[in-house]
């Protein structure tokens, strides 16, 4: 490329991974405030993280619009093009993450806050594992650091394994008290869904080790999917 | 656009929808024998399993190569772009569908051919479940056929409800076997592996939808994360 169009791509590529790095700041948001809205609960807040939603949607949105102009006008090559069509690809997995956080949100509404369940403590942290690992996947991304993305797929079995013994907590309580199985079946919902998010943020990491080295990681047990067993 | 222009496009597009199609594919061959590998169980079937699964991997980098050729050579606009973008989300999402075929092929040899577990019949109905959302999802895209792409997003409420049921059997079965547990175990991972498949699949029906008509699908109760409890 002629130095100028270098320079025009730096800047367009610049802006795709602060918008990237934006959605995912986004992401992270909605993720906490939907644990803070159903830890109070606080439904106006949880409405919130509903509405805010589409923020996340718009910016995707833009991501297309952005990462399809760099595609027809700078026509990049090798790296440069496989970062520009993996934030295409990990923009959809954010907009995904984000429905995640909105889904817990909109359990909101069904908690009692009269009669607080005491298992519910446990998922504050397991939100903040799940969270750390879309930040770290996406701070790999805007670093294309490869390395770093390893490590968010490894530490996808930590948070799997956080989450078996939620469910195994939470299943335990309702036995013993069986007044609050709806309650606890929201929470059991939340946690499912915060495993997700930790699915989708591995997803994202796979796409940054790609983008970055153009080779797939490894055939491993990946994190995700393989480490479970319910 | 020009005539010509148009008609290569029209190529350009074919080729993109039958390279998805092929995806799919060999998506769907891969959870039917991954299914089949683990019923009889055929632990040689479930190295070709394992092993195809490289040819879903290098279609997806097929499809990333051609929209990325006609985003910078067509120039294509409106529904046209929509459905180039699709290809290339929807691919990445097909590719990780291929993943968990994969990942339930690896369970394979931990199963236990001499001592049947019965409720291993229940998963290769789930599995077709499954199976057939991926398919009816990209049939979807083929036809450009959003209420088509409607109807996979709903059906994976009763695939979530499979699960569910799926899971208390298991469950119950190891309460009342306790010597079967960890056999039981990998069930419970094929089972939530095939409940993932149909999230993806939801996933790509959205992606469909959008492609086709330029909105969001409503936000409603999605199927996928909604209707979870566990």
């Amino acid at each position: 490329m002629a130095d100028h169009t270098v320079k025009a791509f730096d800047a367009d590529i610049g802006q795709l991974r602060g918008m990237i790095s934006q959605m995912g700041g986004l992401a992270e948001d909605a993720i906490g405030q939907a644990m803070q809205a159903l830890a109070r609960p606080d439904p106006e807040l949880a409405a919130r993280v509903r509405a805010d939603d589409k923020a996340i949607d718009a910016i995707e949105a833009e991501v297309e619009r952005l990462a399809v102009r760099i595609i027809a006008l700078r026509a990049p090559m090798a790296v440069d093009l496989r970062e520009v069509v993996a934030a295409l690809k990990i923009a959809a997995v954010v907009e995904r993450i984000g429905d995640y956080a909105k889904n817990i949100a909109k359990r909101v509404p069904s908690i009692d806050g009269e009669h607080r369940i005491e298992p519910i403590s446990l998922l504050p942290a397991m939100a903040r594992m799940a969270s750390d690992m879309v930040r770290h996947a996406l701070d790999a991304f805007a670093a294309r650091d490869a390395e770093a993305a390893v490590r968010v797929v490894e530490s996808d079995a930590a948070l799997d394994d956080f989450y078996d013994s939620i469910f195994r907590t939470l299943v335990t309580y309702m036995v013993e008290n069986p007044r609050t199985i709806s309650q606890v079946a929201h929470l059991l919902f939340v946690a499912k869904n915060l495993e997700r998010i930790g699915d989708h943020a591995t997803n994202v990491a796979e796409m940054v080790y790609f983008a970055a080295t153009g080779t797939q990681m490894a055939d491993r047990d990946r994190g995700g999917p393989d480490k479970e067993t319910r």
